[in-house]
């Protein structure tokens, strides 16, 4: 397998939400059928303090005695009490919540939402999440999100219009991931696509190669940036640009047209660098349906690190979008704006790191 | 590429939300910066109408005049004004939100939240997924949902025990989907998986196979009930039960395991039928990269009927479990429970029909 150690289990504890979980696998008896739902009240009468102290407690604020937050705790656990977001959200004027749109067909996205839960709710904001399906619109999602009162909204490769895009910035505060729009409205969050594409084909040609044909999806946001890295790697190494561009789907199915694309000539080159996991995935499902071994024959890498790189009939050496760090730059970069300590778009590139697995190797010519 | 008609556009017409979409690509003017949201009374003034109307209209509220009700919507869009559903659901007392929580590394629950998402607008009501993660357990999530003050809970292939969704289910109703769970506290709704997989080993068996080995994974909910459909038609047809079981992960990974432990063995099986189109990938991967023809030597099939199975390098036979009918089936019985019109526990079992594609043929040998 190779490839990079995870994230330890301290990790999942440092970034747990800080608020209590009302409902877990614990013995707490529920509640009568047809009750009311438990109150702050039922929680203070229980504990013999005011309803006010509960609200504190719920609101992380500061001040109150840890014995007592411990037993208000204990004491919502039993009851099953869950604090009313909504409600509380309202009477407090700001909702505390953040909103997230994302396509969960794409791989890379949903590792980068479990850090954006992670690193909200470690600076006391919640997270909303809308997801993209084939037949319901990012305007739609985005309407969703303002309608909840979200006080920022952080877009995962949003494919709207940028006119759309800073016309909604005017309205609620907006971040961007994975998709580069020159704007003042908004900020941007994306990994260095370039140098992380520069790596790989440095890793390549250090192994030998000479022939390394890039898969270029012309469609996917940020293709360009990572495009550039090829070309500009190519060039300082003096290799030839071998570039197979791909209109339309830019995921497995442009990794499949691509394989096809290069079966069907003379000879296929000794590596190919993919624009991401997935399209590595179609392009080397398709050359070993032909019978070409990976990496005997040809070298293959993707970009993201996502789960499919990891799947061990894949073991792909690829760039490593760091998920964390994306989620951590985007939360900081909405709660900069949502506390009014941003004004200007400002941009993060976050690291693209290559990690080099099995489906690279030394050329066999 | 064979298949299936896929839904047409007049689907999305269908089933679009009847809300106004407030933002939208048109040249609505943005609000000045700094300025205050609109209101629901800028809108009232701005038509000459009171604010009691422009409430009904967002409300779908019947005895607007479809004149004044145009103007109306037309005056929110120039404005900018959003309904602010959160205020308006605790006004109103029934927040009409369903929560959904599922987990996006699984294909199939991505195809069945955009139906979820269609059929709860046709019926008035919005939807709030949480999404779990590696690190976002489901409890959390859970507890999310019920602050968020949602009126029912769909659980997508939910793994707690059912002590914990029992107890939920005291304080919301819920409706899970994908897995069987003997109980009269909440209602279920699965595909036919039994009936399915039959039918799949029905057809390999017309085809002229007789060796029809199943993968099956152990730890998938409703895994056992798929495992049923197989073992009744191997015995229907006489033929010899061949049993590949493997625990812990249940997609990709116990494809390519099963592959490994098939190709160890003297021969292989002419037919390989797997518990879902996830494990067919990973199945179907590792066989090619050994250099295994498909369907020539070994034909291979899947369940779900998931974007997997449509990939052009899979063009797999598999089940389809209609993501469309079991969202439907999910949102109505959500309804039913919050308006009081569904008490004891039900089960739909939802259709699953074969699909046939290019991974199965007739036996080489």
């Amino acid at each position: 397998m190779g490839g990079t150690p995870q994230d330890g289990g301290d990790v999942t504890m440092k970034f747990a939400p800080k608020g209590p979980t009302v409902i877990d696998t614990s013995s707490a008896p529920s509640p009568r059928e047809g009750a009311r739902p438990p109150t702050m009240a039922d929680v203070a009468e229980r504990v013999g303090v005011s309803r006010q102290l509960v609200g504190l407690v719920f609101r992380n604020a500061a001040g109150v005695g840890a014995d007592t937050r411990e037993k208000i705790l204990e004491a919502a656990r039993v009851l099953g009490y869950s604090p009313n977001t909504a409600a509380r959200a309202l009477r407090a004027g700001s909702t505390k919540y953040i909103g997230v749109i994302f396509d969960p067909a794409h791989s890379a996205p949903v590792e980068i939402i479990e850090w954006l839960y992670a690193f909200a709710h470690e600076s006391g904001y919640r997270i909303v999440v809308s997801a993209l399906t084939p037949i319901r619109e990012e305007s739609e999602a985005i309407t969703e999100i303002v309608g909840h009162r979200c006080e920022a909204l952080i877009l995962i490769a949003p494919r709207s219009s940028p006119e759309l895009l800073r016309r909604v910035a005017g309205q609620i505060p907006i971040v961007v991931i994975g998709r580069g729009i020159p704007n003042s409205e908004f900020d941007l969050v994306r990994s260095q696509g370039a140098s992380g594409i520069d790596s790989v084909v440095t890793h390549l040609a250090g192994l030998g190669h000479t022939e390394i044909t890039y898969v270029h999806g012309v469609d996917m946001l940020d293709g360009a940036l990572r495009l550039s890295g090829y070309r500009s790697a190519v060039q300082r190494l003096a290799l030839t640009e071998q570039i197979v561009e791909i209109r339309g789907d830019y995921t497995e199915e442009c990794g499949a047209t691509a394989a096809r694309i290069l079966l069907a000539r003379a000879a296929l080159p000794t590596a190919i660098v993919c624009n991401n996991d997935q399209a590595a995935l179609g392009l080397s499902h398709t050359l070993a349906a032909a019978g070409v071994r990976i990496p005997a024959d040809v070298s293959i890498t993707g970009f993201d690190d996502s789960r499919v790189a990891r799947l061990s009939f894949m073991n792909l050496t690829t760039v490593r979008q760091d998920p964390k760090e994306v989620g951590e730059a985007a939360i900081a970069a909405a709660i900069r704006r949502i506390t009014g300590r941003g004004a200007t778009g400002t941009e993060v590139f976050t690291s693209a790191r290559l990690v080099v697995r099995g489906s690279t190797a030394v050329p066999a010519r």
